[in-house]
């Protein structure tokens, strides 16, 4: 296990009665840590060309402006409801009870742009399907996908079919 | 001007008419003005002995996890309310209309940490001084304060007398 997988933690019953919750402020709140994370998330992506980063509110902008500095690329948001001051495209998707919706600024990417799209954690992938929609109508591309935790019991994996998608960590079980 | 200056942009009539908004997406998607404010954020902090960023949600985490990463730092957020998983203390501030309240993970920051609080941008003042709070109630120091922008005519200084405050630009009229 890397230094920095063992300074996640798993907090019981967050945010309801039998979700076992994955807390990387550990992880980000240790020096060696976020050092770690950083360059392997560097590592992994350095290759796919990227000019843009995407990060999702709000352990995204985390991750994905670390990864976007290491790149030399940009970062750009992807916020929800009210957030961006200017223009926006949303994108909406379904949750277990209702719907969440993102935004993002109509102006943010450049046609031809090449995206990777960053998260802390992959769930059942509602959030991530909709970020690459919202790249894709800029006329952008997604040149991959990545999270820190996967969570691979919950097969989130299936609705990112056809972008490159990597994890740093995978857990199998609840 | 810097040129991450000039990235900056400012929206008319946003959260409500009448507010002239700053908006930093422009800086962040641009890969040159990102690593630009980093740079400046880290010599403009390198020696002041941090040991801890504490930035706050959302903008302040792309700020603060990306001096933490340059300092050498750990990164640990401060949240809203129902964000944090384990257990956190809490301090409220007052707004135009009603009230924020702020947390912080109780064991974010072992005693000692050398802290410096970072935010996109100071307006009144009472989202930083509550941070402030929240780091000394942990029996940490506030090694200071820095944001990207001052709005300099709310006067938002006068609510951190007693902590270093610095800040990259200053806009002095509405």
């Amino acid at each position: 296990m890397k230094y920095y997988e063992s300074m996640i933690r798993t907090v019981p019953d967050f945010p309801k009665p039998g979700i076992l919750f994955k807390d990387i402020t550990p992880m980000t709140g240790d020096a060696k840590a976020l050092a770690e994370v950083t360059e392997d998330l560097y590592q992994t992506f350095r290759a796919y060309g990227a000019t843009h980063i995407v990060g999702i509110e709000s352990r995204g902008f985390i991750f994905g402006s670390l990864l976007a500095y290491r790149l030399g690329a940009g970062f750009v948001p992807v916020r929800k409801p009210g957030k961006l001051p200017a223009e926006t495209i949303s994108a909406s998707y379904d949750l277990e009870y209702g719907q969440n919706t993102l935004h993002i600024h109509k102006d943010a990417l450049a046609e031809g742009s090449r995206v990777l799209i960053i998260d802390d954690l992959l769930a059942t992938g509602g959030t991530l399907r909709a970020a690459c929609d919202l790249v894709q109508a800029l006329d952008a591309s997604v040149a991959g996908i990545g999270v820190v935790i996967e969570l691979s019991f919950l097969r989130g994996r299936e609705k990112l079919t056809g972008f490159p998608f990597i994890s740093l960590i995978q857990y199998s079980g609840e």
